[in-house]
This record gives C-alpha cells, sequence and structure tokens, in this order.
C-alpha cells in the first residue's frame, strides 16, 4: 500500500474536523500531497467518519488520476489537486462546510483581521473569492471553484497562500491549507474559531476596525518565520 | 405485531433526532408510511425518548384511524395522514421544534438558498407557510396544518415536495419528509444547520444573495436523480 | 428529618437545571412547598451542584425562619416564601441566570408569544418587572423582588401566575414556578428555549408578529386544564 | 521544587479554563504569585493542556526572570508579571481569548454591567484599553500590552482592580484577575458568561441601560467585603 504514512495523517486530519464539530454526516474532507512523488492522499466521497480507515484513502496523482483504492475520492478531488499544482508549497488541503466560516461565505464577505487570533494565523483578512458564473458551474465545476481561489490569490494586490492559509468559495463554504495534514486541520478549527468572533465583532459594531498592521505583523510574525518566538521549538 | 422493521425505523429516526440535539423534553415526532399495505407507523404522544421502543409505536391506516397500539398517537398524527395522502412519494415525516428553523418559522420567513450546503438538499429556498385562520386553528388544526404545507407547495408557482422535503408552518416550527424514516430525519438535521447558516448570513448582510440557479441545480443534482455522482452508490 | 420526599423533589429540580445547562457553578436555586405543614424546602446558598445533597436542604416557614437544618437558606430566600404566600397554587419555585432568558430580563424586554413552543407552556407573553427603585434595593431587597414580580402580575390586566408560570426581573434574571418541582425546573428549561428562539426571531425581524389568540389558546389548552389532550395522561 | 502548592493551584486554573470551555489549542494561560517570596509560576507557552503538569510549570521573580524550570515561559509573561507589580493586591492572573469577551475587545468596547450577574463579580463596567502605538507594538509589545491595561485603571476616573478584576485588551483579548489562582479561573468563566449576556442584550435593544449604582452596589457587596452575606463562609 501507497504512503501508509501520509494515509494516517490524512486520516488524522479528517478526524480533527469531527473533533472539533466542524462537520456533520459526512460533509468535508482532507487530503495530503507526497511532493516527491506527486501523490495526493485524499477522503473517499461519502463514506461516514466512524468507519473511516487509513486504507479507504484514495491516491491519485496530481492531476486526481486514480493511482491506488478503490473507492471514489471526494467529489471535491478537483479542487484539491488544482490547489497543490497552484500553491506549491502547501502539504495539504481541508474542506469543510463549518458554520461561521461558511456564513461568511454565503454572505459574500471575507473575514476581517479584527484581532491577535487571526493575527497569529491569517496575515490579512480571509479573502472570499468571486461567486462563480453559469459557464463555469456547468462545465468542470470541481476545477473551476478551484481556479476561482487561485484568482483571488493570484489578483491585484497578489496575497501569498502561505500567509493566508485560507480561501472562503462566495456561496459555497472555505478551503484551508497547511504545511502539512494536522496543520491544515489546525487552520481549519482556528478559521471558525476567527469567523465566529468576526461575526460577533460585526454585529456588536458593524464599523469595527481591523486591527493595525504593526499588530498583524507583530502576531504573524510571533508564530511563524524565522524569528518565531511562541512554543518550545 | 405488524410492520417489526418499520417500526424499528421510525425508532432509529426519532433517536437520531435526540442524538442531533434537535429535540427537547417529548417535543418532536416521526412516522413512516407502509404504501404497499396503506399503513402508518407513528411515535406516540408525551413518551420520554429514552424509554421509547419500537413496540411502543403506533400503527394506524392513511386515515389515522388506530389498527394497532394501546397507546394514543403523536397529537400531529393527522398533519402526518394528511402529507402521507397528498404527497404520495414520500415514505416518512418528521416533525421537530428545532431552534433555528423554529426561528425562522417564528419570524415567518422562509429559509433561502445561500449556499451549496442547502443546494445539496433542497432545490430552492424552504417555504413557510401562511399563518393559519382563527377558524382553521378552532376547527380540525392539525389536519388544517397539513392543509397548509400542501396549500404551499400546490400553489402558484407549485413546489416539487420530492425537490425541497421540508415546509416551516408559520408560528410553529418544521414538518420534514423524506424517502424513508432515515432520509426523513437526516434530512431534519441538514435543514437544522441549513437554517442556522442562512440566520447568520442574514444577520451579517440583510440583502445577501441566493445562489444562482445553476449552483442550484449542480448542487441538487449532485446528490439527487439518475445523474448524481455523490458517495458511493 | 422532616419533608423527606420533598426535600428529594427539590434536589432533583436542582440537578435537572445543571443537566439542561442553565445554571454556572452554584449560580441558581429551586424551592418546594408543602402547603398543609406550611413549610418550604430550599436549596442552601453557594454549595456546590455535585456534593448536594436531600439532607443539606434548609427548612423554613412561609415567612422565611429556618425550621430545619444547618446551613444558610438560598439568599433569595425571601423572594422564594413571597411568591408562595402571594400566588396560592404554585408548589414550587425555581430561579436561574439562564442566558437568554436572562437576556431578555437585561433589555428589560418581556418574551414575546412568538410560536407555538411558547403557546404550549406560557398563555401570553413572559412579562418583565419593573426596575427596583433605590430605596427597595438598598431597602429589603430580596423581598422587594418578590413584590416587583407580583406587582407585575396583579396589575391592569392582571395575569394568572398558573398560566403564565414565570416572570423576568428586569436588570436580574427569571424566577419561574409550577405545580411541583419537577414542573418549575420543566418550565424553566423551556423558557430558556423558548427565550432562545425569540432572540433569534427579533433578530431576524425585529417587526415579528406574535401568534394569534386563537393559536395562543389551542396550543396552551392542548397540554393544560380539563380537556387537555397531550401525552398519555 | 520551588512552590509546590502554588504550581498545583496555577496548574488547577489552567485546567479549570479548558473544563468551561474558554481556550483552544494551547491559548490562554494563568499564573500564580508568592508575594513573600516575590516569585511567579507561569504555564510554559504552547505546551498541550492534556500533558501540562505541575513540573512544567516556570518559575520566575516579579521582572520576568526565570528563577526554575526548563522550558520557555508563557509568551505573555511580562504582562502577567507587570500586572503583579502595578496592582499589589492581586494573586493570580489568567488569560483567554474566550469568546465572547474577545469579540467585545475586538470591537473596542467595554462590557456594561447590564445585569446582577454582572454585579455579582465587577463593580462596574469591564474596561477596553486604548490600542497600542506603532511603537509600543514594534517595541516591548508584551509589557506594553500591560501598561495598556495599567493605564486604563490608574487613568481619570480611576478603577480599583480589586473591584473590577478584568479588562479587555482592545484587538486582543481579555486579562482577569484575582485574590488566588482558582478565584482568577473562577471571574474568567464568570466574564465569559456576562460577556455572552451582554452580547445578547445589546443585539436585542442597542439601547439598553446598565443597572443602577444601588443594584450594582447591592450585589457587589453582597459577595465581596466585610459584609458579604452570599454562601456559607
Amino acid at each position: 500500500m501507497l504512503l501508509k504514512k501520509l494515509r494516517e495523517e490524512v486520516l488524522e486530519a479528517n478526524l480533527e474536523l469531527v473533533r472539533k464539530g466542524l462537520v456533520l454526516y459526512t460533509f468535508g474532507n482532507a487530503s495530503g500531497v507526497d511532493r516527491e512523488q506527486g501523490l495526493v492522499v485524499i477522503k473517499p466521497s461519502g463514506v461516514d467518519y466512524d468507519v473511516l480507515k487509513a486504507e479507504d484513502m484514495v491516491v491519485t496523482d496530481l492531476d486526481g488520476k486514480i493511482v491506488e483504492g478503490t473507492l471514489k475520492p471526494s467529489s471535491d478531488l478537483d479542487t484539491h489537486t488544482l490547489l497543490y499544482r497552484e500553491f506549491t508549497e502547501i502539504g495539504a488541503v481541508v474542506h469543510t462546510h463549518s458554520e461561521f466560516a461558511t456564513s461568511f461565505a454565503q454572505a459574500g464577505l471575507a473575514i476581517p483581521a479584527f484581532g491577535t487570533t487571526h493575527a497569529d494565523y491569517f496575515h490579512g483578512p480571509v479573502p472570499v473569492s468571486l461567486p462563480l458564473s453559469d459557464e463555469a458551474i456547468q462545465g468542470k465545476y470541481v476545477h473551476e471553484t478551484g481556479l476561482a481561489i487561485v484568482a483571488r490569490f493570484k489578483g491585484i494586490p497578489a496575497i501569498d497562500p502561505m500567509a493566508v492559509p485560507a480561501c472562503l468559495v462566495a456561496g459555497h463554504a472555505p478551503f484551508v491549507w497547511g504545511k502539512n495534514a494536522a496543520d491544515a486541520a489546525h487552520n481549519a478549527v482556528v478559521l471558525e474559531a476567527v469567523a465566529k468572533m468576526a461575526y460577533r465583532t460585526l454585529t456588536l459594531k458593524a464599523s469595527a476596525d481591523e486591527v493595525s498592521q504593526a499588530l498583524l505583523d507583530r502576531h504573524y510574525l510571533r508564530k511563524h518565520g524565522a524569528n518565531a518566538t511562541y512554543g518550545q521549538g
């Protein structure tokens, strides 16, 4: 069986989403990539989390062609593989319909950087894609979803996907990524917490200000990059 | 004992509502129909869920006449049987006072189709009935509740009850249905999740747009109909 | 030991408030009355719920004079005893700072009868008292809290305390009552559920209408009075 | 090993924050001070709560110099030590990103004293600091965070930190303190409950009034000071 360790990591990331209350029934999926072999490990479509096993995972190449596995891969596979091809530093992708992040996606609103909890993980607002055109929806829809995300990051001004590891897809839900599967799941959990507090901030005070660039930098760099000071590392 | 399997399915649907936090105390009820025999299995009225057993279920005909059972059927029986007579393709009905769906019913507002979570299950907004007249309330109230639901689906434009398997009764709460008892309970759980996100979407942005017809079609048909692609089926 | 059965019932009511998430730490208290003996059983002040025992309960007369018990009674005792003297049909009183009911009390707003969940238990809006005057607060404050509740029910128009078994004290929290301790705790749990849905109804639509008198009557009388039809009774 | 008992108390306070749902992952920290020895015990940075042990705690002097411990102290250490130096009666400090208190901090709003739950613990609104300047953020940021809190309490009018044992840091989150570690954690839990109810009060009625000074005094003094009457003490 290919990629035993990555399968375990992807399984564990899927289960972390369940433990933290981010998924209902079989909604949501996680994948991971092995950059050396150019292979993706992804959750199968519509399988219950409580019976999900590492060997159920589906292995594909970076174009989504199945290499190993008898189950159908997640229906969002083409979004995952496109993100791996375009964002070449990421190691894992997570997709959920977590309640508060999805509510921002449904409202077509980015999540503003209102506080240090946000700044510790996202070096700026979490953007929202443009709505997909009817042509895109009726065409290669799942692939087009990935294109809408990438367009948002490669637009003007560009956003660094390693500094803001999440995007809301308008009218849909968040996609989140990270260095590896545990990191992507962790980012998805924090995104939901940050979205929840942003929701309450906005409903308390619609004109609330984002934090200053100085505070955004201070907190983001506290946890990321060569000069990170947080934790025991 | 009649309909042993259906009794088990209806019991299980009732318990799923409890597990997912949709019912408080004895609020809520589920039923299922055997179309060949023309018999309905329904939860008894006001019995605690933690002592509820398959043999406690009440069996009636499609007019609500008791065929088997010593307990009184759910006080909402006449709504269930009317729905079975009018919506001839449904196999089960669930009624809850789940928090967010009920809040929309109390506000007299339909649940707009704000996202793909909604579109995966409901092929359009979840409608709200008109308020019942005093005459209807003082007459055959439970039957009239069913009539208010049916009027909403057979109005102009008509709504297909298999494509939008739920209705909010104004000033009351949701009724939800499905192909079978498990499906109806599943739809009720998703309805509550969808209502929760619609609530937050609207309180974030009162003028939020519904998804396009193209997106509604894409997601609904992804999980339903001859060309469904989701899951392992 | 006096009133062994009533002590058990009052203990159980206190624990039901904890199980249903209505109390934080030692906030909240329940009491019951034995009308024949003219004795009240009440929770002691500030004792942790997880060590609370039936023998810890304090027994007082209807004026709050301690008859049995070594612990200090709940600091809200004088409100409880006043309610027993004034509302002569009630058998138990519960006080909590449950989140949503308290939020209405803090906003100085009654809980409107927006739906049938409300109407099943409360035959009209749940009223809110007037704020207490400085003199009342600086005088016999706990007694005055009871007077503010009673004034609200004996005002014009009068409210029947058996038909609307709860009152919000402005800037404070709800007091709830019932036929017996289990009934009062049950009413407190439903009050919180009803307050939660009323909050969401109002934030969805500030101009939402209350249900009609006909619907209020239909649902209230379905569960109460000589012609009640709900349950197996 | 120094300060065995204080280490246990600080550990327990950290765990209480987890039990009550105030922290996600490793967010949040608690410390305690031994005034006689001039030593502080604080949680290490970024260690998982479920493996945290009393011996992992870091001991520093009042200037934050490490006296015992091999792990790095919480990254918020300099805020804790400054509060101990400036607020000489406090025995412990707790910092969380609890959802509702943080939402007020993000909105730059104090938590008004809307009810008796608040008044039982906080003798006035819970203030919010001014935003930190870019210079402060780019300088000794953690120390400056403490200065912003102290400035808010020593401003005009001054606030007694023993009467209002919490401050929101604008764009960040709450810092809470108390006589000892258990008291500080307890205050943090109540602050979150109070923030939650204030949020709902304001979203129900933006113009809601705070309680009167008389009610604020009555409730605060009921639980604090020489004439406290609450509990069995």
